[in-house]
């Protein structure tokens, strides 16, 4: 899945602009709403949220806090959020992942990313101003003009990253407001009876089939880490969804896409504490967990609600206590004395996971060829069905729901599928709905990015085709972002190389002619976890590259107002063979899982490099090794005769002039041979 | 010339490894000296520091001082240095351009990276520990070893830029022994009347003719950035030598190598106070400086000893002073109170001075002309002379130093010239002597990365030679470092991209097959000025690439103990011509402004492909073009002929497997032209 330049909450706020990307200049643009009309103009999409402000005003009087600052995310940093966390979305009508909104007892603002400028204004009514920018100076600055000093600003110390709260903190520093944290969420006292209650669906034991070891062999391996490591910690906290699900091989259904579940858990080199509604776990979990008790192997089941106490009480001991900060919530982190603290970017736990074994691999492999059956289904479905005008975006992106969900091991979409047609592929961040969507058609291009989840892998992929005839614009630029995505899939790069460091060979095609794009290049992914795995992937606050990391490369080019285009696969970093080894380690190179062809109508052969074909036909056989035998298994006749037409080997010759011209020696040679043949009869 | 990662002082503790250069691992290797022996062995070029230590250590009892640190750089975090500046070199014996010492009652210890290892054994005698790293944190490690809690370590404020300083107070916070800046230098005291005077050269203007623009338009230009910053900063703070020079277009000779003199600024909105000693202005510079005096373009000249306690006095107003924290030093900072700092990596004459305008891009480009003239008059000498046993390397550095002397504006080289033959060449930054050369041999590859210092400009040229046959891997090598070298010569980019996102271009080729090399791929460059000019160049501390930079591009490869590879230019940063433009700015390319060939012997042209080949074409074109009516000028006839011979254009067509097909394809149609020909007859 296309992922913004900042996509995660936690990453949204800390992180400034790759290469090439200059940061979004503040718009002039027109606003939707016209809330200076009399009546003010609203579109109907608008929320009236005036009694949810008088609420939460009151809860702030109550409080003395003359600023509230509201962010998107839950307090685990999660990228997708349950619906008792949508406080800021209940609270603005706006819906989209990422924004923050401050409100005073006069004023109310929500600042988020271009992506969201149209959606905000749909969705906003005139209680709010829309902020187009997301910087925290600039919501520091709104604060300072907006409350008086003396003034009292707030936030739920659960809802934000270390590394956010120093960044608010940095912004009021010295201007005479004091940044209060309040334990209490004053949205949710507002929200009082009306917000949702918390998942109750079952947290269960993924079977062994299923897990790259089990979760001993993965608390032993942390426990390694923590003995060799100079600080000698004594506990590990895990904050992500992610960490907990990962290490203790258990899944959940509390977000939406992500088979996570609301869990802390603090492991210790002697004991496992799992922060948990422990009623929701099935027997079978139970069990598991509780087989070794007691011993050092025993997970001791405490409430979700105890985990900031224990945290509390165990930092009173002789301890150091290792946590990522991008993620770790400021009010977990201010209970521990700083001397006790053993901080790094991501945890432990967080980069074991990125790092998938032989069997999380082959797991990953296997997921992705059932996955290609499902696409080249929904392609071929899609080639009939578009040029009879009976396909529009939502029922497209049901369709590829559908046919996911009849694969094996199948757990539903890994995101909102991006379904777009013609202009609206430009968009970055588009999913139809059922009320707004296009109809697809031969005239337009289509893009489709969308993912499975499977309890051996998590999948994601962007193709983007044409049913009828291209202009040469849409063929150039398809082209060359297909040549991105060859560049940067088969490059042979050195050990430890951050992803930052390489991605530019995606963009290099592009960059030829003038063009670029506006987002990341890629992202990690999990086992049956987040389609959005930090800390892999190509920005510059991704790990470095690593034998057995999964990443997508996805660049893509997107034409305002006209079309977008992105091809996205997910790669494998493996060893590479090199003519010489010039260091200890061998040289990476990437093993593409992703097993769907491109799309033949849109490729000018006459642009790609005779390397590029030679890698382009590889992948094919590589395509049809693997997944024409799962397509006949299937007895999926019709999909298998595609996949055979859509992976017809490119012809070598047609690559560059020089290459025509030798395709003319052959000719020339034949022609001789038959005129030597006719002299000598 | 070659710029390992960290070259600068004020930059080699700050940063990590850039992609694909994994930190230096501590090494297992036998020291040269064999300290435990009895006697110890030292080899013949050690120092005795004994009595050195001796004195140090008795000024450090004067002081309660329990342990000192000592940098290799001086008061202005300048690359090359004085020699009264030299004090980790008297102290020492090690004169390496990089290092730090730390001296306790018992212990003395050298830090330094791993292009010095050797020579440090080679210079240090049994006083000394070798650390064979540079980290901060390995250096605070050993301090709290060797000095108990309640210690004081000390060193002088003068000599540790900001960021090094805040290093230093971190690896030492919460450990219970204090770090105390004495603002009297303690190895001065120990050195006494040993020490060198300081330099006490001309200090002169720089004529119009050489200058991009009168100081006074530079000093508007700066003013007019504090006038629209949104902090408002009431006077700027140069400390960088080069600062002071550029924006007053004064030089002098107060480093080697680089034409500069010791001075601070203070640029304030309405005056402007230069500290030097006055005496050495010439009358025509004080002429130029005080013309417009009494006013706001009057440089009041005050003793150079003067800038602390100016500094300090200047603080106590309300005021907001600017500076650049990377090189300005922990000694001016800590008498400007914070909510009076308005802190920036860089200063704003920094990254002015890195913008070259059209006159000066344009003096640049005729200083590359001159320059070539005596670099290619030294290869021709080098091709007729090496076969006869003539030359070493130390005879081969002076004779090109001579070659520049002679060219026009010549003010001596740009630094010490790297002439390295053979194995002598993988050793990153070998420099001859007269007591240590290696004679040039036809049998052997020949490195020469060199410089020359002129008044329109400074140089920096890396060519490497074989004159006889070279081995398979030798000519691979070479071929992939010049395609890397091509491939990010004629990149064409976004604007705003960092240097960091595109350095890799340089390594593909050599990445291909396994290859790498260890150092950064480029650096900025001055107009008579640093030939390492901060901050320009593809680092992760280099700001985005703008038209107008002039960065060095400098791929390599080293085969320890066999050979060394480096073939470096300097380029211009200029607008592209690109197909499309997608955004409001043109991408942007680079003019290579060297203008010597390279190698022919040591190309393998069946390994570039046909753009590449073009690019060399083009770029031969050019030196034909500019360089040849240089030489004729200059009556250099043999020259202009070894020119011509050597940019011949590269034929296409064998650049590729298909591509020698092609040329088949003419041999053949001919062939059947004489054939039908025959037949006719």
């Amino acid at each position: 899945m296309h992922l913004p330049q900042w996509t995660a909450a936690w990453v949204l706020l800390l992180h400034g602009c790759a290469a090439g990307q200059p940061p979004q200049a503040v718009s002039t643009r027109t606003d939707v709403r016209n809330c200076s009309a009399d009546p003010p103009y609203l579109p109907s999409t608008a929320t009236n949220t005036t009694a949810r402000l008088a609420a939460l005003r009151d809860t702030m009087r109550a409080h003395g806090v003359h600023a509230y600052i509201v962010p998107s995310t839950d307090a685990h940093m999660s990228e997708y959020i349950a619906e008792q966390d949508s406080r800021l979305g209940w609270l603005t009508g706006f819906t989209g992942s990422a924004g923050t909104g401050v409100v005073t007892q006069d004023k109310a603002a929500l600042w988020t990313d271009s992506r969201y400028w149209t959606q905000a204004e749909r969705q906003l009514d005139c209680n709010w101003e829309l902020q187009r920018t997301t910087s925290i100076e600039s919501i520091g600055l709104w604060i300072m003009e907006a409350v008086t000093v003396g003034g009292n600003i707030s936030l739920d110390p659960f809802l934000f990253s270390i590394d956010t709260w120093n960044s608010y903190s940095q912004a009021l520093h010295g201007s005479g407001r004091t940044l209060l944290p309040i334990e209490t969420n004053l949205v949710d006292q507002a929200w009082g009876d009306q917000r949702p209650s918390p998942p109750s669906g079952e947290i269960y034991s993924l079977p062994a089939a299923f897990t790259g070891s089990s979760w001993q062999e993965k608390v032993a391996g942390i426990r390694q880490q923590m003995e060799q490591h100079v600080r000698q910690p004594t506990a590990v906290l895990l904050s992500g969804l992610e960490e907990t699900a990962w290490l203790l091989n258990l899944r959940g259904d509390d977000i939406p896409y992500t088979p996570v579940f609301y869990a802390y858990t603090l492991l210790t080199n002697t004991s496992i504490s799992l922060f948990v509604d422990k009623l929701r776990l099935t027997a079978a979990a139970q069990l598991s967990l509780r087989a070794d008790c007691p011993g050092p192997l025993c997970v001791e089941l405490q409430d979700y609600s105890q985990a900031l106490a224990h945290l509390r009480l165990y930092a009173h001991g002789n301890v150091t206590i290792w946590l990522g900060t991008q993620y770790t919530t400021y009010g977990l982190y201010r209970v521990i004395p700083q001397e006790k603290l053993l901080e790094d970017s991501y945890s432990p736990v967080m980069l074991a996971k990125a790092v998938k074994n032989v069997k999380e691999q082959e797991m990953l492999r296997a997921a992705h060829v059932r996955d290609a059956v499902a696409v080249i289904q929904h392609l071929l479905w899609l080639e009939k069905m578009v040029p009879q005008g009976q396909v529009d975006e939502f029922s497209g992106a049901q369709h590829i729901d559908m046919l996911r969900q009849a694969q094996e091991h199948s757990h539903g979409p890994s995101f909102q599928s991006i379904s777009a047609s013609g202009l609206n592929a430009a968009l970055a961040h588009y999913s139809p709905s059922n009320r707004s969507s296009r109809k697809l058609s031969v005239d337009e291009m289509y893009l489709l990015d969308s993912g499975g989840q499977y309890l051996d892998g998590t999948t994601d992929i962007t193709r983007t085709v044409h049913w009828g005839v291209p202009t040469p614009l849409q063929k150039e630029a398809y082209t060359r972002v297909l040549m991105g995505n060859i560049d940067l899939s088969r490059l042979v790069f050195p050990p430890n190389t951050a992803g930052r460091a390489v991605e530019s060979f995606a963009r290099r095609a592009l960059w030829d002619v003038g063009l670029n794009y506006g987002h990341g290049t890629g992202h990690g992914i999990g086992n049956f976890l987040s389609v959005h795995e930090w800390p892999v992937g190509f920005q510059s606050n991704n790990v470095p590259l690593t034998a057995g990391m999964f990443t997508s490369i996805e660049p893509g080019y997107y034409q305002d107002g006209e079309f977008g285009i992105r091809i996205e696969d997910i790669a494998l970093v493996v060893e590479a063979q090199t003519k010489h080894q010039s260091g200890k380690e061998p040289f990476l190179t990437f093993e593409v899982v992703s097993l769907v062809p491109y799309d033949r109508n849109l490729i000018d052969l006459s642009l790609l490099s005779p390397e590029q074909i030679r890698y382009l036909n590889t992948y094919y056989e590589t395509i049809r090794a693997r997944v024409g035998p799962e397509l006949q298994q299937q007895q999926l006749e019709e999909e298998y005769r595609w996949l055979q037409r859509n992976t017809e080997p490119f012809p070598l010759g047609s690559a560059t002039t020089t290459a025509t011209a030798t395709m003319g020696v052959l000719a020339l040679t034949s022609f001789l041979s038959t005129l030597l043949i006719g002299l000598q009869a």
